[in-house]
């Protein structure tokens, strides 16, 4: 931690401040130049509130020298993770893994409707919402457990991974036997006790970006996850609040190579939450995998005008299976398959 | 529901769309201008996703004419409400009710000194965490039931109401007999299925926006605890995340007008989360008030240089004493009083 | 226009709503729901500033059915605007333009040497600043007429449209004899009066969103050009300022889709400033080709770390000839070609 | 200057960053703890582009540990400076000064009858736009020369300072003869070669912050005026741009309280841009007073229904007059006074 002190600062200002960091366990290294005087503060804590130095007399500005992270930081795998997710599929390997599916399971022929188009298109992963409790009281909020279930036997029918989201610690032992990545959603990115059980499972956690959370915010969260033991975690970048207004978020496609810099845990985009329009999905899913994604999560329906939930962001099946085919001619340009 | 269709839109697709609205539910009326041809869409419905309509084709834009919320609008009470929180104290009416208190509650000791100082400052209300799941896995997590007890001995000692922080369902049914006041913390303003448990009971919820949260989405939470037949809700500014970083959170204060525009709810501004930093929170406290605010909730502790949380944005105690004086001289310019 | 009503608004303060429309000149529809009325107003004004509507009694909220721009409408040319730019080359069509250069001029060694190779790996622009205003009051300022004369002469020699950026009106004529392209950079979007001088000249105009300004605003900047008769204007996306603070910026991508969607004008993206580091370039590169862009603007230096403005986000000569590869392979999955 | 060097940094990278340094002209002082080490570099440059050394190998992060302007320092001028504006008014003493008028200079009659009413209410500056670019090209756009004209008549008329926009170099001269107080719009907080000018002058500059411009690049735009000589600034807070719609901006009053602590210039709110709601501009004004705002700019028109630009966010002169008494009786609070 670097402490700069204000020019006018006095040298028992000073002397107090080095105490104070002492006192927490710091080394300190004290720098003076012309103007002012910096201490530089050395030292196993990673959680130290940095406003508690901020508010002391004679102290101008106090920055973090070292990330508050330490699992999720790419010195802890500098080759990078490369998860294995189940049925031989691996996230953060040379193949992009692209998983689709309706934002929330309505019925049994919806889900194998749409699993068997896409899984005939290429995808490796099946996702859809069994909880779904919306921003209104007064809308559709999910089959629960009945939707699970046919997820599971939707997966196993067309060699689909299954992705649903959890919401609650309570839905994690229900979802167990049918998931294979528990999806954590962007509201869900700091609730520690959900992250904290989530860290006692070994499957693997997608953990999606906030639309308020800064990509450190997010690494933070993954290390919940880790410092139980669950190092399967592949990070999901779904938009953030913009002042823009006329997409829903504002998709944040620099996400990927800032977190394959910072962290050595996969990323994946999801363009139909980051865009909320059908007709930016296809381009912002190139985008993604131009910049390098791990994974893409995409949102189709065989019936999108009719859907419960998001039919505005979903895919038509012949939409996706076309922009499967586009992404088979980017991913050479990266280095990269699609399946 | 307003569309406004393209200038080039074709006949059949106006068509389309009138029969898409009318198979929604909705009555619509036809206006067809110089340039374009407008629909109106009247109906009861108010959970309608206008992105399904957004993306047919020749359509240009959809607006939503009504609020999305109905029992926290202004209409539904126009002449505003005054909630009775206990031991005779309103949050609504003439009195400005202050609400302090350490950010978690660290030891009875602590509790009690702080909450006799404040209690004779003039505060109407003890605030104190008992739950505190931090952003780092490596930090001070709160005493749990151990701080409800306390909280609720040192309320009745010194006549305060007790708000605390409620972060999961299960921990409702813990904290009814201790708790005078629910709050809802920033993370947990779109948990929906807490929003709902606490529309069961009948005590106050103080409902904290979201860091990312437009008002209006403020508002659709407050509806989520009102839809369960729970009124007693007020509402909470606390900061709101900008491009701004000096301070930890931008606090928009304009927000006690305008929620007393579109709401008959109670707002409350937390001014010490709101700026992060000590020096800020006295005089954005006196802005609070002068802008017209039914509450204030503000961190204080006895010795904050050694608070094991937020210990740089709470208030010494004799800050909030000369705080409390300066607000009795504001109250009167704005037709209030502070106790 | 649409402005809908308090559901408690009287007949008189409705009455009222429509004669104030009717004088500002709309023909006004009503329509009475059962919760509330609605008017609708028709008219030519695209002017209207809509809070004037807002503050009258008993109004709720008021939406602008049209967009507040004509020329810059797709409609107004639905098949998209190909732009001629100089030496046959054309941004909008199916080649993506590639402009490369310094980020300031600062010697004819330094032009030529970079010039030569952004040709050679197959540029179709120069970029280069001449008049360098900083944000520091101590950097380096550019150097202004001596820049101009270098860039024509190495345009000229390498067969490069130039590209510079005009800061005043008074440059306007300075500039005409040795620029292709004017750019109007993220500040000045909405410096009207340069804007307005710029729409009397008929070379292209590349016009920067400004860090702040919605994609709407950025349309009715175009306007201002095109409305005074100069329809070659490339609007140009370059990074939103938002909370995330990892890169200078944010590099809105789904503008690309988005403004393909609303206006006919080309769209290009600079992913140097839209990022700030060098290592971020490339990948957001490839995205914004993916994602359909028309064109793309990149900082090029062959000595990046001795570069007097902006060398942190400079591409090294043979990174910016590996990118070319790369967005080679990339184009034809989106229908376009690369030089 | 702080770079934290990564983990896994090696000697040969860190030698490489501390040449660097010193090529640069900074002394280096190098410490090495467990994970990490770090470099401190002081010396006299404060216009360094910290980016040059984040895309050094091995570089993990940069922090500036000075600020980046010296003369709008608090350190420049601890006690804080007072300005003489002219009438024998200062700005940043004891009394709040409050500027009010209409947005435009309409016509002799709007101007006289509103300055008259807001002379009599106690304001001691008279606003008013004479130029007025607007941000669709088919707007009113001022009355210039003639209305600069009118405000020198109406404020020696009613003895109140002149305040009004420059917004181009070429208009200095022309203002110089007419206006007490020069102020700089939003949208040319960073038009350094206008604040270059303006350094050149002796007369107050009301500097407006951007509304995406941080404190720290409001503060380094007052610097680019102070280094030409011109100590007389005023800065000003008029809302920054956020997700939230339903205000126009979001008044950022916090300001109030981190400008007094980053430096010595006085700081002003303008609660009518601010919100751009006329129902908001009061509380809003009363709030910027209880937080200890230097002076108020608020604006009033005679007929707002009729203005030709801003109307809707301008009081009544009976209303201004109302929060004309509300200030009086907040100011004590505050330790302050209004005329």
């Amino acid at each position: 931690m670097i402490v700069s002190m204000q020019e006018t600062a006095t040298d028992q200002q000073i002397q107090q401040v080095i105490e104070h960091l002492v006192r927490m366990g710091f080394a300190v290294h004290r720098t003076t130049g012309e103007r002012q005087t910096v201490l530089a503060a050395v030292g196993a804590r990673i959680d130290f509130d940095t406003r508690n130095l901020e508010v002391l007399s004679g102290v101008e500005h106090v920055h973090r020298i070292s990330a508050p992270y330490k699992l999720a930081a790419r010195s802890f795998r500098p080759q990078g993770s490369v998860i294995e997710v189940g049925n031989g599929i691996k996230i953060g390997g040379e193949e992009v893994v692209v998983i689709a599916g309706p934002c929330s399971v309505e019925s049994r022929d919806q889900l194998f409707i749409v699993a068997e188009q896409v899984a005939k298109a290429g995808a490796r992963g099946l996702r859809g919402g069994a909880f779904k409790p919306r921003s209104s009281p007064y809308s559709f909020q999910g089959l629960g457990l009945e939707a699970l279930k046919l997820l599971r036997e939707a997966g196993d029918r067309f060699k689909l991974l299954v992705v649903s989201e959890v919401m609650e610690i309570s839905q994690i032992e229900v979802m167990l036997p049918y998931v294979d990545i528990f999806q954590v959603g962007a509201r869900n990115m700091q609730n520690f006790n959900l992250l904290r059980e989530l860290g006692k499972i070994r499957k693997t956690v997608l953990l999606k970006r906030g639309i308020a959370a800064t990509l450190e915010e997010l690494l933070l969260s993954a290390e919940y996850i880790m410092a139980g033991g669950n190092y399967n975690v592949v990070l999901c970048e779904r938009g953030i609040r913009t002042f823009e207004t006329y997409t829903r978020n504002t998709l944040d496609i620099s996400a990927v190579p800032i977190i394959h810099k910072l962290s050595h845990l996969p990323i994946s985009i999801d363009p139909s939450h980051g865009t909320g329009l059908r007709d930016k999905v296809a381009p912002m899913a190139r985008a993604a995998l131009a910049a390098g994604t791990d994974a893409l999560l995409i949102e189709v329906h065989h019936d999108p005008d009719k859907a419960l939930s998001d039919g505005a962001q979903s895919l038509y099946p012949e939409q996706f299976s076309k922009l499967m085919d586009e992404l088979r001619m980017i991913a050479p340009a990266v280095g990269r398959k699609i399946a």
